[in-house]
């Protein structure tokens, strides 16, 4: 699954193949089709695995930890190629006939987590619906990917830039006021230049 | 090219193909190799013309504008097939080796002029940099479209929804505090349900 993903990840999904794959991990057809029958299957595991090689919070405590995850993300984007490759499958994912929202839903319900601690902290405006905002950041993540990539290439340089400015202007719309000004000194200091 | 973008969005970038266009436009091979040597070719033609049968304000003139544009492009994006199909091939584009920038620049050209004209209304903060701002938007629109793709299939039925969420949330962060109850009223009117 990571020689997949190395291989997604220099090729694309329309440039990859099992045999490509199958040299990368220095495996047989046979050990290979014993576990993935196919392309669409590799990318299926790549996708679904995504987030595999990643260390993520392990209880949700509000919006200053999800302002350092989303940076977190970010930097992973950079380097990470399980990672990277399985969220770009997930983009171009209808290429090979998949059709799967659940990557985008499992984003969107760790985010959910850490605004609903929020919530608890008394971070967030009362009229905040947690499960749109979390949709929202999941959608403004995604979108800025994509940007990024297409302009700084697969390293995607400007993505942690980018993500800084995405909260720069959704924080004012979700944050209790009072508690504004230290959030944004937060998206500053874990931001990009950290 | 309309031909092409029928293919496009029916098929998909990888399973489209110059003989499945050819016959969809009623055109001979000459005609066709005379205009656009490759698929490579005819996807950078949809993605370059996506804007070709919208109706786009003549003249900037602010937030309401600008609300109003992105919930119009949503709707576009349920039936307009050229328009759908060049957003899809823009983010796809890398599948058939391209790498162009320049549809995102265009959309983050035409929203900062409605920024720009917002500004000299006095409806932004003053801290708001309008490029910035832009490219968001753009990122936004476009992981949300992507997700609605997924989500609800390519008619895009959650789109418009997704957008009034977006606008909900940034609006706080980009409006002056006198404008906002005024523009997200702005937003619902002209938003889903409209």
């Amino acid at each position: 699954m990571r020689a997949a993903a190395q291989v997604f990840d220099e090729y694309g999904l329309a440039g990859s193949s099992i045999s490509k794959i199958m040299t990368r991990a220095g495996t047989t057809q046979g050990a290979m089709y014993f576990h993935f029958k196919s392309k669409e299957n590799l990318a299926r595991a790549v996708i679904n695995e995504q987030a595999a090689d990643l260390s993520l919070p392990e209880r949700p405590e509000g919006l200053a930890q999800l302002i350092g995850l989303t940076f977190f993300l970010a930097r992973e984007m950079q380097s990470n190629v399980l990672f990277r490759a399985g969220v770009t499958l997930a983009v171009e994912q209808g290429q090979v006939g998949l059709r799967d929202f659940s990557p985008y839903d499992m984003w969107a319900d760790l985010f959910r987590g850490e605004l609903e601690a929020a919530r608890s902290k008394g971070e967030l405006q009362d009229d905040v619906d947690v499960a749109e905002v979390a949709q929202l950041l999941v959608a403004a993540y995604t979108g800025s990917q994509v940007m990024s990539n297409l302009l700084t290439g697969p390293d995607r340089a400007d993505l942690p830039e980018r993500i800084g400015r995405m909260w720069r202007y959704v924080l004012p719309g979700i944050a209790q006021p009072d508690r504004l000004a230290e959030l944004r000194e937060v998206a500053e200091r874990t931001g990009p230049a950290a």
